[in-house]
């Protein structure tokens, strides 16, 4: 997905920017990259590949080859970015974060024109490059970001750092993912995360709306373009992808997830579920505070009875042994053998996907001598793939386990059951559930229900993207 | 401190070693270094300085460069090693965890034979030369190393790989860090942390006794000294130092912190103490079980108030910006705000040393909104400065935050009632608390007892080292 | 200036290309890179900075990067390339040779169809996305290449890799610039050097004609364009730009600057000059077989009085101590004092520009010892200014050294009689030689005529560009 | 062989250090090294591989690690230099240049006193090392490296930097290699190449003499030791090894070469060879004055018919690529076509070993079309392997090409005529020279005669070492 952060104020900014977009490492694992303005040299670039070495070390030389009063870097976990542009709006940086779907057709139609990109390895178009050429067909930068986001299928939030330091900032059409602005006595500060900046001297100002567009500077905020009705939060950010100090539209992630936990907890309470085991856990990172949560409100002990290896392992930076692929893959976690062996564990888990990474995890806890392990999902049955952040990566709906249970139970025909296998109250959904249960080798499964989430989030249905829950756009 | 790790095995095992001395990389931040042996080419070595990159990015070309079927390595928070040495005992690498505190005295005993040191830039001599030319003043490695552990003032664990392939490991001589060797169907590993080797397929065979020496082949281990009667095992090991996923003396660290957590709130609660807060936290990262155990038993929720940014600051890799750096220190913890505003809370820290950074911790929170921190430290006063292992790091005893304040209240005089300020139920250990509540702005304070410590670790106390608290070699 | 390099064959390419390039370092210091094409992987892209490091140093990882049995790659003197480019005629990898003088004026008119560039750290166009940029105005490369050649004020080499492994060369508008075929069993090669294909087993297959346009694939050439009628080779490649072991339109260079020193003897013999000195040098590199030729004919020694330190001084990898710039600059140069000290000098420079670095050059002789210094350069005044490949990098014509003499003499008038300046056998061309030599302190000063460099070349007067001597276009 | 440079001055002397060593970089290509002293941080070091890139651009990040107002530095051929030692002399950093023969006996006499050396990787001890350890068995410097010289079976050169900032200098037992001194205003340098520090300002003041040892300061040299009434020089400092620019016991390198090619080519005409060749040339590197001289006498003219191709290749980087070797080797060297097709050429080389590379450049000569191909040896043929620099690397007499065809001609008796073998005016002598034309297809071959070496030299016969020729020690 990556995220973004920029800086614009009175001093130089690198060291702010340098801190704020390290702060968005777990947003991204391939690129990152920076890029400065300054009166001398105008616009300077740098980016780096973080696969194999975290952003600070690879960043570690750029105050020696920059500096400048305004700044905009990402994390990026696609293309390079952000890139340099000159099209006759002017020369300018821009980075994105979310995903264009229909990029083939968008590529297609600006090639037509007779104009061309510079590709990368491989030959394709930088998704950044791409929406900069978008904003290129029109007079103004807010017609041409408008005209980009009307004719992108997907998600598109972009920042744009412009040759006289100012930025310009737009959430993308309908809010799915956060843009905050943060000031301070030098300036503002531009950010998919707020603590970001908070952590940098900066006070919360402004949350962009959806396809709102602004215009930043040090003295303040210049709306070009008022936000959008229709509000679509990807649910998500919140179940899963949000750092747990992270707080969007206003809620906290980390107190989100408690609540969530603790809903669950009295749902599975009112189900009759008596929490017959030893300990709760989460899968971590992300299910950790939903099994606090749980831990909190049904009086079992919280234990960590497996811990990921973080003083290396917070990212995977493998080196070069292929074969050595899958083994590396489960080195990160290592279990408390105490906390497992002869143990009944119930463990949350933010999310079940495809599930073949669970199926493991669960594999090595009997392995590791478990009596049982129960499992609970922190959001409902996952029944459509994401097309619009595609976060599930999941090329079609029918890696979705879910889905696969369900033309297992019953073909094709089942599909137009979806709404009863997602709820636990129905034939259907108690069959699913059983299924997966045996697969998996769970003692009992559960997930939480739509109403659960949307009350743990706190927001009204209707501003929150559910899609890859009920179908619902 | 740092940490080893080695393998001797009937397959090429330079990937086992790499992960194996990896999981080691909490134990130290300076250098990390690998030795391997190989029939055709002898012993290779490898070091790299791992202050601004993770042990994995550093060694990541480690597999075009050797290859072998045995090989040690080390993480050290000192200095460079393997070394590889040739003596008339032969040629081999080796490397100690530990510290030799009479360094001046032994080098100048050995320069006056006539010999000499390859010395490091600035001109000290490297620990690992010094205990490997103490090893070479004797005819064997047996007679070599007890001398060593005789002389060496300070502890000394040491791994050293020969040149037929083989390994020997001594335990320090009184046991203050562990050894553990573990076997799998290719042969045998060496250890400080067990669960390095067993995540790569090894289980328990041995964990040595104190001082004890044995060589180590695929096909088994040789008893070359046995243990001594006497053992120091370092209870900081559990308290602090420790991975919570690892086990000493058959002792998991996590579990031992909820136990302590749970004898701290026990503890609490007969003194009198309701708890009235909304939540209990750790300070990252030992403090957490500590307080999860502390939270369980006393039914107060759990939750994580501030949360350190692991996906870059697992370690402080740090760019070179000196006028930074106090700033630098500051920006790994991030609050969660809906759990500090306007909440009473109690945190676990794992000890209380100088206090410093705790204080800075505890107003980050009032910052933040905190209405009220009650502090408890998961070990009973810090009254004497470590000489075994020096992790206090205190260059005097007069840095101890327990010492200054006993010096503040009554002079040079309060030492000679150290053991009444440490414990609670006397009138000079309630002044002690008294007087750091009112410096640190804790609402309230409590250290874990020395009795609590122990019954949490479940050892016999005269086989723990206890010097920090009591003084007691 | 720069120069590329290309293979299209039936194996693997990349080791063929990778030493290819390197044969062109000579033709540039800053950028080099390489684009391979692989059926499986399509274009992949590598470009390093080699202003501090040896091309070989910069790609040694570059064969575990890529494979493929297409490839071009380029030693640049300005921009990063090759670029891979995506238009309506495809994919493609292309690199230039030459300069684009009139690049705002081509970049404002493209930007004005609302198309873009994607900009490098500074904010300017990359010539050769320029380039890319041009040829994608029409509908197929041919159009497109002849399209650039008409509109680039300057030369332009292209050399273009396409996504099926085939290449489009084409060699500038009027030839200034060589570009030779080479050809194996095994397929295909495409050059600026032709010595560099044929030390990887090549054979000259063909030389391209001014604005000629092929493509060339393992198994031939087609051409696409035929060659122009007009055509003028620019002379500097035999007097300074080229390599010894280089040979352009058939004239080897080594073999032409003998020629050239020879008649350069037979002038000065012819205009009464004895020779009277020791020693006959060349200022190196290129000064060198000039005056080996001189020396040959003159039957004076010839002696290497001064010699470059070229085990690291080949190229000026300087480290970034800007204090030391001046100092460093002066530093490849070391003298042979027995050679110097007490003798009578004469000395050839390729050509004398703006006189600078010949004036230290002639005064570290005398601070030597030397006891006269004759000079000789091996072509007529510099007069103009280059205008097709901006070699002399004179920002104004008044920047020559010849320029300036004249105005010292009388005035801007004195450019209304540069013909006489020019030649030997005027008053006007005596006192300019006069002047030259009380400035710069040579003991005598003769230039090459234009009839000598014609002469020595071989190749007829028209088909030579004599611009920067007579103005001639 | 490697080579050493030294300053002590009263200013920062890292930059001089830097380009001295640097300056050196034509005597090894394996290592280098420099070591600083600073009063505040003592002793510094740092060691690079330049195997594959130069020592400027590997020691470039120097000047931000180190500053100091004395430091050593060196090239090293072989083991990394130069050391940072401890004994009871005190800390000191010492490099040599040279060879220890003998250095297994010397090794085991110091292991059986109980001491040790760190090793390197292979467990080779550092003949540095070595050197250090020998001389830390007396009780000062003096004593010590005399006694060094006194055990060591080869040659050792001694630069040593104290931890006052003093230079110890030592030239080798015999004067085999140079050690010049010179002075400037600032301080002295010590170096083995006296081009380096003219080069930087300083000016000749001493070169010792053999076995001299000096301490250097800023104010001036003091004698610790005398020099030794024995001097054999390395003959083939001029005829080799030497830099063009290097100057050896007052003998310009490039001057004695001029003057032994003439001497060669009066010896021809004296031998009635009517040189019937259309073109004189050198081997590159150090043939070429040879032949100039050559040239230069005979009136023949000199020409380059095949040129290295310098801007990378002079130094052989090379990228990992094993079966690509041996073609590697040859791609350096770059023919001219014009001066070899159908030309009758003759070719002085500085010596013949092995003769296995000279042949490949003849075939190559053919190959490329030469009529025929003359050979000159610029010294006479070698008959002994040096035993004291080992520079000819020869692992047995029987590797080099004189003695392989004497056994071939008479089988081992003919090794009590080597000296008739060695001359050209007997029959022994006439036909070696043809069975190696033979063998090498050479039109002609002859040798330059040890007087003619001796005479071209100018110092006495018996200060100069003639060993690999005619025996004498």
């Amino acid at each position: 997905m990556g995220g973004f952060f920029g800086i614009t104020e009175r001093r130089d900014c690198l060291a702010d920017v340098f801190f704020g977009v390290d702060y968005h490492s777990h947003l991204g694992t391939r690129r990152a990259g920076l890029a400065v303005f300054d009166t001398e040299c105008g616009l300077q670039r740098s980016i780096h590949n973080i696969e194999n070495a975290p952003f600070r070390t690879k960043f570690s030389d750029v105050f020696r080859e920059m500096s400048g009063t305004s700044a905009i870097g990402c994390i990026s976990d696609t293309d390079p970015q952000p890139l340099l542009v000159r099209s006759k709006l002017g020369t300018y940086a821009i980075c994105i974060t979310g995903i264009v779907n229909n990029a083939d057709e968008l590529i297609r139609n600006y090639l037509d024109t007779g104009a061309h990109f510079e590709v990368m390895s491989g030959g394709a178009v930088n998704s950044t490059e791409l929406v900069a050429a978008l904003i290129g067909r029109k007079e103004s930068f807010v017609e041409g970001i408008r005209f980009a986001h009307a004719v992108i299928e997907g998600t598109a939030s972009i920042l744009i750092l412009l040759s006289d330091g100012s930025l310009i900032a737009a959430r993308d059409r309908f809010g799915r993912l956060p843009v905050h602005v943060g000031k301070s006595e030098d300036g503002r500060a531009v950010s998919f995360e707020s603590f970001a900046y908070q952590k940098l001297g900066f006070e919360d100002e402004a949350e962009l709306g959806p396809g709102e567009i602004v215009r930043v500077t040090p003295d303040g905020i210049e709306q070009l373009s008022p936000p959008g009705k229709e509000k679509r939060v990807c649910a998500f950010l919140w179940s899963y992808y949000g750092y747990p100090t992270s707080t969007y539209e206003g809620v906290s992630v980390e107190a989100m997830r408690y609540r969530n936990g603790r809903i669950m907890a009295k749902n599975d309470r009112a189900a009759g579920f008596s929490c017959p085991v030893d300990y709760i856990g989460g899968v971590p990172d992300s299910g950790t505070p939903h099994a606090i949560g749980y831990a909190n409100e049904s009086g079992v002990p919280f234990a960590r009875a497996f811990i990921k290896y973080t003083p290396t392992w917070s990212r995977s930076f493998t080196p070069p042994m292929q074969e050595e692929r899958e083994r590396i893959a489960k080195m990160k976690q290592i279990p408390v053998h105490e906390l497992i062996q002869g143990q009944d564990l119930l463990f949350v888990d933010d999310s079940i996907v495809r599930g073949t990474q669970l199926k493991e995890t669960v594999e090595f806890l009997y392995e590791n001598g478990a009596k049982s392990v129960h499992m609970r999902s922190a959001c409902p049955p996952i029944m459509y793939g994401c097309k619009f952040l595609n976060f599930s990566r999941a090329t079609s709906d029918l890696e979705l386990i879910a889905r696969r249970v369900i033309l297992e139970l019953e073909g094709e025909e089942g599909f137009e059951h979806i709404d009863e296998y997602s709820r636990q109250d129905t034939e259907r959904g108690r069959k699913l559930r059983k299924t997966i249960c045996e697969k998996m080798h769970f003692a009992s499964l559960e997930f939480q229900t739509l109403d659960g989430v949307v009350k743990a989030i706190g927001l009204p249905e209707e501003e929150l993207c559910t899609y890859c829950w009920n179908g619902k756009e």
